[in-house]
Parts: C-alpha cells; sequence; structure tokens
C-alpha cells in the first residue's frame, strides 16, 4: 500500500519525482479515450524503470499458449492486447546532453490528471550534468473528441542558459511486448513516409495482419529551423536544433494519429492518417483541448458522484469514473473492457465476465443504453465461436460456451480448472441481457439479438449437467465458482442456480419473441435448428429437479457439495502473516480451507435478490463472509451492496475504504501492472447499488439510501429511460431531481419527479 | 500400433530399412547398464530423422519451470535427465562422399538386439550416390561388467571399388535436449586432450555443475596410416584415412569411456577415464563381448521367464526384463529408474512411484536383496528434501512428502493437481519399506532407515487429514489418486485407506525397533523430535475414526465422494471413435466421466489383498474394471493380477497382451520418445504375480498358479532368502526346484524342496 497521491477532488495529482514509484504512476496517470490509450510514460528519454506503453483498441495477436502439460481443449493461442508504437516520444538534447530525468538532479516535479478536463500535465525542472537547467511544462491529452488523436504540448524554457535545444519527435515502431511468451516481437514493419514535418509509420501484426499507420506533426512556436526527417525501419522522427534564449520559453506542439485496418482498407491508412493529423493541426492545441474539456463536462453530467466532507473518497470514485470512461464508450461493437484498459498489457484477452456482472450496471446507469447494448451486441456476434468453443470441449447441438477470457471470442486462457470449469460466465452473459431489458425496457433487444444468445446458453446447460442416479436429481460436476479458491467442484450452488435461471429465462424469452416477433423467431428456429417443445421441455425439467445443495439445520445454500467436511474457522482468526492467503499459502492448503476469494453463493443472492428473503440472506451473509478474504477486487462491491441492504451500514462503509483506492494507493502492490479497470465498475455499484440502495424491479427505478457516518452527503445521477435523474442523499433525507417527468420509488414510496423542482424523500 | 518387429525367442530384430520407424527402433534398440547408455542411433552419419540420445545415470539439469499460470508452492525448477556427449559416432567418408544411409540405396539391412548376450548388432549394405557399394556389420554393447565403458566393432568391406576409406570417430559434446524448456544447452565445455589415438572430452553440465569426461581410442584392423587428431570446443576427433582393396573387410574398433564427478574429484576425471580406455581397449572388444555375454548369462539365470508355445509372448517378456536389467543394476543408491531409462529424455527426472508399487517386486524376485535395499535407501537419503518440500506447501514438524517426479529429492513436476494432490506416492514409499521387508525378512532395515521415513510419512497424513464436523470422522480433502482421471477430490478411499495404514503401520514399526534396537530408538526420537504418545495416540485415533466411503447397496468402496453422482456407462459401450479418451475428449469431458484411467480402489485392493475377502474384491473388480480405459500403461498388471486372483484367467491373459509387447509393437503411438521402462516391471508382475499367483505372506512363498491355455507352460525363477527357486507351469501342474532347501506353498499346500529334485505340485 501506498500513499503518495495528494488529494484533490477532481485532480489526481504527485508532487516530487521518486523514480520507484513511476511504473504505479504511469498506470494511474494512464490517458485514453475509448479507441486508444497509454501509460504516462515521459515524451524525453527516460533510462530509468518504466514499462512504456501504447494501446489501439481491438488489436491483439495471438500469442502462442506457453503451458508445462497440455490438456486437451486448451486453446493453441493467447490472444494479447499489443503495446503498439509509441507516438508520444519527444528526444530533448541540450547542448549535445540528452534529457533524461533519471540522469539530472530534477526539482519542483509534478504530475497531475486533470479528470475535470481530460488531460495530462507534468512539470519539472532539471539541471543537467552539464549544469544547464530547464523547466518543462508537457501536457497531453487523448482526444475524446477526435477519436484517433491525441497532442502534446511540450514547453521549455532554459533557466540559466541560452544555447541550442534539439527537439527530435519520433514515432517509434520497435516494440517490445513485457508479456510475451516467448520474446518474440509482434510488429512488422510496411512503410514509412515523410511530408515536410509529418512523418508517418505504417506497421502490421504477426499473424493476425492488423495494420496501423501512426503519424505526427509537430511545430515550435516561433521557429523556422531547418527540419531533418529519419525514416528507417520501424521509426520515423523529425529533428529541428532551435537557439534559445534564457528565460525564454519554447514550445513544442506533436499532433499525433493512430489509425487502424479495422476502419480502413490498409492501402488507404496514410491517407487517413493525414486526414486526422491535418484536421486536429488546424484546430490547434488550445482549441483541443478545449473541446476536450468540453466533452469530458458532459460525460460527467451523467456519470459523476459528488461525495462531500471526504476529499480522499471524493477523489477514488471519480478515478473510478474516469477510467472507465476513458476506457470504453460504446461506440464500435467490436471492442470490450479490458481488465487493464489502456494501462497495462498483462492478462491479455479485453473481455471477462467482469464486463457483464461489474461493467454492464455501471454503463446502464450513467451512458445512454446504446453504450450498454454495443457490450452485449459484441457478445451476440462472438456466439459462432462460443458454439464452436463448447464444440472443442465435446458439447453439440448449438450449445454455446463463451471463453473466459477473449479479444475476438476465441478462448484466451489455459487453465483448466477454469477454462474448462469456471463456466458460471456463460450464466452472466445471460443475466446482462436480463438486466439490460430490466434496466431499459428495450425487449426487442431479445428479437434481434438476445434470443438466440439465450438458446445457445441454455443449451449449453442442458448438456453439462447430468441426472444422478444416487441423488435422483440432476447434478452439474466438475465445475468453478466465482471463488477460483476451489476448483472442480461438484454442485456449485452459484452456478447451478444461475444455470437453471438461465433455461428458465430462455424459455420466457421465446415465449416473448415467439407472441410479439413470429417471423423473426421463425427465423431463428430454422437458424439454431430449435425444437422448441422438446428443447424447452427438457430445460424445465432439470430446473425443476436440479440438486441445489443446503444446509437446513444452518440455514444456508451450500457454496459445493461436501463444503461442510472443511474446518471452518473464520477469517479473523487467521494470523495477520498469513494474508494475502495466495501469497503466503500454497495453492494446495488454499484449496482444502474454508477461505472465499470472492462472492460466490454471495453473488448469487445478489443476482436474485427478489427471490429470497432478508433472514436467508443474512443467514448466507453471515455464514460465508466471514470465511471470505476478498483477495479478488471484485468482491468487496458485492458484500459492500449486501450488507448496506442487511443494514450493516459500517460493513458496506469499510468494503467501500477497500474498492475505491486500490490504484491510487496501491493496495495490492500490483498497481504497477496497470490499473484494475473492470473492478472500478464495482466501486461505482457499491455507492449506487449499496450506499443508495438503487435497484430496478417491475419497470421502476428505487432508491433505499443511507448515508455513512463518514459523509456529509453524495450524489449521482442515473440515466433510467430518458431522463437524467439524480439523487442527493444527505443528512435531511434524499433530494432528488430529473430532467424528464418520471417517477422513482424511495424506501418503498413513490415520488413523481418533475423537471425544474427538486423532491425530498426523507 | 506397429508390427514389424520379427518375433524371436532371444532376439530383437528388425530387418529392411524404413526411416519412419527408425526413431521407434532407436528406442526399442538401446543400450544401457545401469551407469549410462544410448539410444540406438547410428555410428556414421545420418541426415534423417533422429532423436539422438546418450545417457549417464544421475547427471541431470534443473531446466527452469515453465507453466501459463503459477501456483505458489510450484517447483522453480525441472531436474531433467540429460543427453550428453555422443561417444559412438563415427563418420565414414568413402572416396570423400559421407556415408549416410539417408542418402543411399540401402539393403539387407538387419538390426538385432542380443538379449541373452547383451550387445546390438546392425548390418547392411549401402551404394552411395558415388556408385560405390559397401557392406558394414556395427557391433556395440555398453558394458555390465566394465560400466564406465562401452565398445564398437565397426567393418567396412568395399563391394565394388578398391579406394580411400577416411574413418573419423568422434566425441560430440554439442549436444541438445529435446525436452528443453527454452531451447538452451545445458552442457559446457571443460576441457579437451589428446594421446596418441585417444581423444577426450570433458563437458560440465551449467548450474549443476556435474563434469563427465569421456574418451574414446580407436584402432583398426592392420592400418597404420596416419592418424589426425581435431580438438575443438566440445568435440574430439580422430580422422584417418585407409586404402582399401575391393572385398577386403577394414575393421574400426572403438572403446568408449565416461567418467563422472559423481565417482570422482574432477580434477582426476581424465585419468580415471584414460584408465577405463586402457583397460578395455586391453582386453580388447572379442574379451569384452564374451564377458558381456557372461555377465547376461548370469543375469538371465535370475531373471528369466520361460514362455513356451507364444515366441512373440517370450520376446515380450524377455525384452521387458532385458530393459529393466539394463536401467537400473542396484549399485548405486543414488540412482533410480526413469520412466524411459535410458532409452529417451521425455518426462525429466527418474523416480516416480512407479519404483515403489511396481519395480520393488520385480527387483526383489528377481535380483540380490541389495539391489530393492539401494531403491528404499535412496528415498532415506531424500528424507531431508521431502520434510522441506512438505514445509513448502505449509506443513511443519517433520512431516515428509515425498516428490511426485525426482532426480535429487527436490519436486520436479508442476501441475497442481498432480504435485501437490496426488499424495498417495507418499503411502507407496512406505508400502515398499514393507514389501521389501516381507520379501526379504530383512526388519533391520527399519532400524537402521525404515522408520525414519515411516515416521515422516505418517506425520505427513497427520497434518493432510481434518476433522468433519459434517462426518464426524476424519476426511482427506483435495487429492488426486492413482486414477489421474479425477482431480481434487474429497475422500479418495485408496488414499485414504493407504494413509491410515501407513500411520499404523509406523506404530508397528515404531513398537519393534524401540523393543529390537532401544538405543537407536533413543536416537531416532532425539533426531526428529518425536513424541512417542502424543504422535502415536493420534495417528491411532485418525486411523480409526477416517471417512472410507463406500456404497453398502452396491457392497463397494468408493473411490471418491459422490463417484455414483457419475453417469454410469461402462467403457464398452463406448463408440470406438472415442478412444483413448485422452486423444480423443477434453479434459473437462474427462474429468466429469466416470471413466478409470488405471486402478485406483482396485490398486488397494491389490496392496491389502489379505485385508479384504474374494467377494469384495470381485464385486468392486465388477463395478471398477468396467469403467477403466487402461490408458495408463501401469494400469493392466495390476488388473491381471486381480483377474487372476478371482479366477478370470481369459480376462488375465488379455491384460498381458497389452502390457507386454506396449514398446514393441509401439501399441500407444509414442515409443519413438523412449521405452516405458518402468511399466515393463508391471508385466513380469503379471506373470509372477498374476499367473503363477505368486504372494508372500508369514515369511513363506505361495504360489497359485494357472497356465493360460495359449501357452504350453512358462517357467522363472524367485530369489526369496537366499534361495533360487525355480517355477515351472505347464500341462501337469507346477514344476519346481531350488538351490538351496526350503519351503513353499502352492494353491496352499506346503511342498519342501531340496537341491537336485524337481517336484510335482499338481
Amino acid at each position: 500500500m501506498k500513499n503518495y497521491i495528494i488529494p484533490h477532488e477532481w485532480h489526481i495529482i504527485e508532487e516530487g519525482f521518486d523514480p520507484h514509484l513511476n511504473k504505479i504512476s504511469e498506470s494511474i496517470f494512464s490517458l485514453g479515450n475509448g479507441r486508444m490509450g497509454q501509460r504516462a510514460n515521459f515524451e524525453e528519454a527516460y533510462s530509468g524503470e518504466t514499462l512504456q506503453g501504447n494501446y489501439v483498441a481491438g488489436v491483439y495477436y495471438p500469442d502462442k499458449t506457453r503451458v508445462g502439460w497440455w490438456k486437451n481443449g486448451y486453446p493453441e493461442y493467447f490472444a494479447k492486447v499489443l503495446n503498439a508504437a509509441n507516438w508520444i516520444g519527444i528526444d530533448i538534447k541540450i547542448d549535445d546532453e540528452v534529457l533524461d530525468i533519471a540522469q539530472c538532479a530534477v526539482t519542483n516535479f509534478k504530475r497531475v490528471l486533470n479528470m475535470h478536463d481530460g488531460y495530462l500535465e507534468r512539470s519539472f525542472t532539471a539541471r543537467l550534468k552539464n549544469g544547464k537547467e530547464v523547466s518543462i511544462t508537457a501536457t497531453r491529452l487523448c482526444s475524446i473528441v477526435d477519436k484517433e488523436a491525441g497532442a502534446i504540448k511540450y514547453a521549455i524554457t532554459p533557466l540559466n542558459f541560452s544555447g541550442d535545444i534539439t527537439v527530435t519527435p519520433y514515432i517509434d515502431g520497435d516494440i517490445s511486448n513485457a508479456d510475451s511468451n516467448y520474446d518474440e516481437k509482434f510488429w512488422e514493419h510496411v512503410a514509412h513516409a515523410e511530408d515536410g514535418n509529418d512523418v508517418y509509420l505504417t506497421l502490421r501484426t504477426k499473424k493476425t495482419g492488423f495494420e496501423v499507420c501512426t503519424g505526427s506533426r509537430f511545430t515550435i512556436s516561433g521557429s523556422s529551423a531547418k527540419v531533418i526527417n529519419t525514416l528507417r525501419e520501424k521509426y520515423v522522427a523529425s529533428t529541428t536544433t532551435v537557439q534559445v534564449q534564457q528565460g525564454q520559453q519554447t514550445t513544442v506542439y506533436k499532433y499525433a494519429a493512430n489509425v487502424s485496418s479495422q476502419n480502413y482498407a490498409p492501402a488507404n491508412l496514410p491517407d487517413a492518417c493525414k486526414k486526422v493529423i491535418a484536421e486536429v493541426s488546424a484546430k490547434g492545441f488550445d482549441t483541443m483541448l478545449a473541446e476536450q474539456a468540453a466533452a469530458w463536462h458532459k460525460k460527467w453530467e451523467h456519470s459523476d458522484i459528488v461525495i462531500e466532507g471526504d476529499v480522499k473518497a471524493q477523489q477514488g470514485i471519480r478515478f473510478n469514473i474516469f477510467q472507465l470512461s476513458q476506457t470504453y464508450t460504446g461506440s464500435d461493437d467490436r471492442l470490450n473492457i479490458g481488465p487493464k484498459g489502456f494501462t497495462g498489457e498483462k492478462y491479455g484477452g479485453s473481455t471477462y465476465w467482469d464486463t457483464e456482472a461489474y461493467c454492464v450496471p455501471f454503463y446502464l446507469g450513467t451512458a445512454p443504453q446504446q453504450v450498454t447494448k454495443q457490450l452485449l451486441i459484441y457478445r451476440w456476434k462472438q456466439l459462432d465461436k462460443a458454439i464452436e468453443n463448447a464444440a472443442k470441449l465435446g458439447f453439440d447441438k448449438g450449445a454455446a460456451l463463451y471463453p473466459m477470457v477473449t479479444m475476438n471470442g476465441e478462448e484466451c486462457h489455459n487453465e483448466w480448472e477454469i477454462t474448462f470449469e469456471e463456466i458460471h460466465r456463460n450464466g452472466a452473459i445471460a443475466y446482462a441481457i436480463f438486466n439490460y431489458i430490466r434496466f431499459t425496457g428495450d425487449k426487442d433487444y431479445l428479437n434481434d439479438y438476445g434470443l438466440e444468445v439465450l438458446i445457445g446458453i441454455a443449451r449449453f446447460w442442458k448438456q453439462r449437467v447430468n441426472w444422478s442416479a444416487a441423488k435422483n436429481q440432476y447434478v452439474m460436476l466438475g465445475v468453478t465458482g466465482p471463488n477460483e479458491y476451489e476448483n472442480n467442484v461438484n454442485n456449485n450452488w452459484y452456478t447451478s442456480m444461475l444455470a437453471c435461471w438461465c433455461m428458465d429465462y430462455a424459455a420466457e424469452c421465446i415465449a416473448y419473441v415467439k407472441a410479439t416477433e413470429p417471423d423473426k423467431y421463425m427465423d431463428l428456429v430454422i437458424k439454431t435448428a430449435f425444437n422448441e417443445t422438446e428443447e424447452t421441455t427438457y430445460w424445465k425439467k432439470i430446473s425443476n429437479n436440479m440438486y441445489l445443495g443446503e444446509d437446513k439445520a444452518k440455514g444456508i445454500f451450500l457454496q459445493q457439495d461436501n463444503f461442510l467436511d472443511k474446518e471452518i474457522i473464520p477469517v479473523h482468526d487467521l494470523p495477520a502473516a498469513d494474508r494475502p492467503l495466495n501469497q503466503k499459502w500454497s495453492w494446495d492448503r488454499i484449496l482444502r480451507s474454508c477461505y472465499i476469494k470472492q462472492a460466490d453463493v454471495l453473488q448469487g443472492l445478489y443476482f436474485f435478490s427478489d427471490k429470497f428473503d432478508l433472514d436467508t440472506l443474512r443467514r448466507n451473509y453471515e455464514f460465508y463472509e466471514p470465511l471470505t478474504v476478498h483477495e479478488s477486487s471484485l468482491s468487496p462491491c458485492i458484500h459492500a451492496i449486501l450488507a448496506a441492504k442487511l443494514g450493516m451500514e459500517e460493513d458496506a462503509y469499510n468494503f467501500y475504504l477497500r474498492t475505491s483506492r486500490l490504484d491510487l494507493d496501491d493496495y495490492n502492490n500490483d498497481t504497477e501492472d496497470g490499473c484494475h479497470i473492470t473492478s472500478m465498475a464495482g466501486t461505482w455499484m457499491t455507492v449506487v447499488e449499496g450506499f443508495a440502495g438503487m435497484t430496478v424491479s417491475n419497470d421502476q427505478l428505487h432508491f433505499k439510501p443511507f448515508l455513512p457516518k463518514q459523509w456529509k452527503g453524495y450524489s449521482f445521477n442515473i440515466l433510467f429511460r430518458g431522463a437524467l435523474i439524480n439523487i442527493k442523499v444527505d443528512a435531511n433525507g434524499s433530494h432528488l431531481t430529473t430532467d424528464k417527468a418520471c417517477e422513482v420509488f424511495v424506501s418503498g414510496k413513490a415520488y413523481k419527479l418533475t423537471t425544474g423542482q427538486t423532491i425530498l424523500a426523507e
């Protein structure tokens, strides 16, 4: 855990330069716009510890799988987010000495991530070995207006000399991926070009053949010095030397663009890139920055959470929302939300069940419904691959198993206990369809996309269970639940419960589509060779005769068969030195213990909270939470929400603390690899679904708020069925406003909201 | 499956050269002497498909572990059998054309492994591209008399020309290991030297620092041509050119030696090597061959099994015995029996539980007791490492967990479900002590070595179980039984049963040692900080209150908890196209199925056959065998023995067929990687413990023979407590002879045997 980020309501601030923290800051201060992004690497040369990272969304490489022992069914390849050409580089020489702050005396170092306006600013004074002092201010943005563009304003002031400064803005395509399995490089050179001060570099990924053209233009304020371009394999640069006077600022502007063959024919990439460069440089940096700020202000209007009386909590929640908004914008249904977003390359893939279980609620509440719909369509487009994936494991007849980790629909992961067994992910994908429709009311989604996915998933579950003669019920053998500290268990309650729900929900949706769009339904029946009577009857038979373990004496659902054979010792009785278990204990010991990584039975009680009474929830919470080590970043949020529901406000608040500043304070000592993007959505859920108790049922929006005693108040907006509703919770109660007349429920009581009026629900 | 080996009672014969079979033959025709060995690679150059392999026992390299996803507790390194310097090479040039049978027209090719006399002979006629024809006969031995030496006689006859033949015997140390994780080379050059026609090369392994000096001397019959030595890094050779007359044979003799720093100070290696070379070349090839034959005849006296009326069965069993005898001789307690012996490098390590469960019975029956004792002492010497290994997983107080795979006592394997969970191996190590004492009567072994090991193992089991409040019994969670098609199961009957037996047996042995050697006992108590009363009381408490699953209705023991939740469909109802499952099914499907890789419950009923009545055995056999796919080479033998015990003679015979020619007929399509050395001991057990029904109980040797109807008769020797007893089973009954008066039981009836007399038990 670290404590170096300076609290501020809208800014992330680092003061003073500590090389040991640099990789952490590179992650935290990352920029992105949904289409591309990069870590907060320095523009100028840096010979200290750094993890260079530039990413172009959707551009991946299938790295050959590395395992010790092969199991049939493993994917041959692991699709990785690619580290792409570095477009931010600007080499600086002061009278022949390279500016490299690892080699200088650095003072006044300050890095600010301005979340309100969407840019990064870094300033410092460096005294070089040659004794010369310069003051630098570098301002960078990754435009959410011009989504293929970024821009840098790099201002240099000689403090104690007049002389020559040589500036070399460059694009470097000779890129290594830190997470490569076999130390390969993944990009090959295609072409480079120059046009005045503009330079262009086109690279192609091996195997996948994505082409990305990266271009840049630079200008220097008030200089007409000669520019020499350098073009070599995988590298383009422009160099110029300016004579500077002591105290006089020289400002370099670098406008850059990344255009990719996902959006253009490869032959057109250079022209497309030139066009973007021309457009943004015509605007100029200040206009870009102003447009960026305006666009961010609009995003914040929908998504901001205001917390009063706790600056660190305020900074934390905004950082989470800011990073989520930088990662995914819903503008492209081929994209998804990587676990590290544009802040690192670890884990590969871009899509986990995190998207459906955690991110969907965030985007539903804070963005137009189209944004979440794109996330759903992404999975619909990958249905064929999910069917192939299931076939690889031995399933047939259109059964679909969505991958645990994917980039393009193919499975990327290769641990048998996860890849083959953590199949509850399939349920989360069905649940997200249900959740989307529940929130938006857009049942038509079923007709166009949703039902086909639900049928594939229901078919999978039907084949995945088997009849147990011993139990005289259907059972689900060999699974791993959300609690990955148990592997290959039988009858994981959450998975079995979710499977039954999927089959029931699919059957229910069939009835809806058949009734409302019979033609579309018939098309689907033919496309999927669907035998409605036979298949739905079978689904119901399974759902009605599924073994769902419970211990009647304790009044709890059993996480899995024989869970109570374990020694049950609460986490608080473990020596502190044993925590976190995943670092201190052998895998053997973890597996045999009763300790739970993240919500498992409780995840089911969260998903299906309307099916279980509070007493049932309480008994299960009181049994399982004390055994839970919350060693997944996805764990505290679900527990916070359930604790809030149970009126355990202190617990809820403590869980909030664990999640909201996870990366800012480097809680798990791994932020240097990148930020935990998907769990940031859980932080949002903690406030909105936990503290404010937001739910949707019967097409109506409900709140059941409480105010953590550490706060004066909090407020946020929810986009619900065309209305932007604001709720502000303080000591007086809940203050509600809307931009469109609507009805909401607070603690079970209905309130009619009209525009221009604030209603207080006490 | 292949069918190219020509049946012969004492020889393995290949006729005609088929390059596609070459790697298989390289495995099958391997030579070894317990100290070193090599695949049947050609002496002359060969540009076709080949797996070059030369091995020096005990010389290994800790290759960095390769996994996809790290689990705490995994070993950092995987110790590998090393491919060592090639000492067999003899390059031949016929008037400037290199002899390479991949580039020639080859006729009359014949390869013979003479198992009776212990050598390999290969002859062929080659017509080179230059039109010249030569006839070659290469005879090679790996001496079991001079255990650091090998020798080659290489005879060349020009058939259609007179001219120059250039001969270059060499030692090549620039060796790759096919099984290297990161394509590294593991040997570094130390030194080379020459001395007349002798050349020497010393190499050192990276990390482990083993040094091996390989030397050779060569002579050519009747030639005094000039010899030029070549010495370069990792390579030494001698070259000479002889003028040959058509039809006149030239014979090259190459005497080679491998001496290792395991047995000599590194500085003395060159002298030691020279000494061996001098000795064997003074003997000459023909003397070496004669001594080799005599030594093999002596080995066969003890170990041969004669089968009458079935040449293929005869060839099969002798091949198994021959390879086992080439692999391990018991002369060095640092060595063990690698799964591929000296026939390949796959799987690394040298020691699996195969040694204790399968090989120990073979060596007990066929070799002096010291041979098996060395295998036991090997584990005793590695007890500290087993305690360290257990500590790594979280066990303490002297608990020992022997590794799944090892070279030097450290764990080599890295699949969590095996490494951490297939802990029954610990039981096999205790069982081997019991088995050794049962067979030999050498209870003193306990005093000197055995008890310390048993205490470490019992301590492990004590900590590995936990009390289940739900079952009100001790349970063993998270294990993998011998049936590796189930992972991370609870209460595997075999493991739990074996654990209880270990604790009981340890307690029993404590009483013995305390009574017979109180001083040694006290030393051990101090050394191991043993608290007899407390620890043995706990062991008994566990053993008396252990949950051992059974299904009373079916009258069977349960392989694991909830086994009967599976769909139970006999193997014979599976489509043939689905077999073998491990190639055709995903791991997911295998795990969830009822199919069993190898004896599991039945392995327990084999080990403890005196604890269970025949009806119990029959019920379990009839339930489990039909679910068993026998996809481990270790499976058929146990089933054969149990089938024989149950009077199911046809089944027993069929299982024999599956095991005895596994490698000769390349049954599993993987012989090219090397032979399945340890399962060869199972073949021997099938005949001796299965067909002949040999057991030892109450210090007495019992037989209960039957004659498979496909055979006229069979006979073998057993070395039992100083007597070499021969039993010959034929249509008339069992004919017994001995070299020392003793009593044996046949079908429950006692027979007194005296020397010089054959007794017939009908």
